[in-house]
């Protein structure tokens, strides 16, 4: 079960031309900008609603974000689904033939333990599942 | 101001293929589907919580979404943002400089009315407004 759409990511160029460009027409501020060193990128966010986007800037030139604008150019990079459990949602969907990119969750951004789909079993969506962390104890 | 992600539209070669694996993939049956007659377009629509996955097929070899597929392949084709007063957001959004691809609202699936922005200022991405149809009178 997908409890909905938490956020969309967006392949930019750079975030100091992006971000004032999606405050505009979002019409809403970028709330937070977050360095996600084990994927090399920059995000910045933004909220609509019960959602987010996410933009996504390569912090270095051989990066996965730099890699995908070099090859598709800027634009949609992938969507995640908020889930309310991460490890049920990966048996579930490993078991129905789907191909896991993690083999456990891994730390993303904005404090969320995320697992990626393989597009080759989405018709080309990179789809990415997230939970948020538990609170340390 | 954005509501929500109203749903995220998604190039595929085949709903007769795609539905099931959607179905699986978000573990929720496919609740409509529907011919918009003025794009050419078969769609089909699942829920995720407040929004919705769109799935959308060529009804024809030189559609606009038989081009997209040519071109990039199956994937994320546009998001559509959920607005309370869409006249008003296109005023706005043409004042800050992006470019309307409809000059007056436009019927889209799903009873709604639409606009779509060039993605050239949106860093290659095709947003959609959308509104929910007044009732008629």
């Amino acid at each position: 079960m997908m409890d909905k759409i938490e956020h969309i990511g967006i392949a930019v160029k750079s975030l100091e031309a992006a971000i004032p460009l999606y405050e505009q027409l979002l019409n809403t501020p970028c709330y937070k900008t977050e360095l996600v060193a084990a994927e090399n990128v920059n995000t910045a966010f933004f909220n609509a609603g019960p959602n987010k986007i996410e933009l996504l800037e390569s912090a270095s030139p051989d990066g996965v974000i730099a890699k995908f604008i070099e090859k598709k150019g800027e634009g949609i990079h992938h969507i995640a689904f908020a889930v309310a459990d991460i490890d049920a949602e990966m048996k579930r969907l490993a078991a129905a033939g789907f191909t896991l990119l993690n083999e456990t969750p891994k730390q993303g951004a904005d404090n969320k333990l995320v697992c990626f789909l393989h597009p080759k079993n989405t018709n080309g969506v990179l789809i990415e599942l997230c939970m948020e962390k538990p609170a340390a104890q």
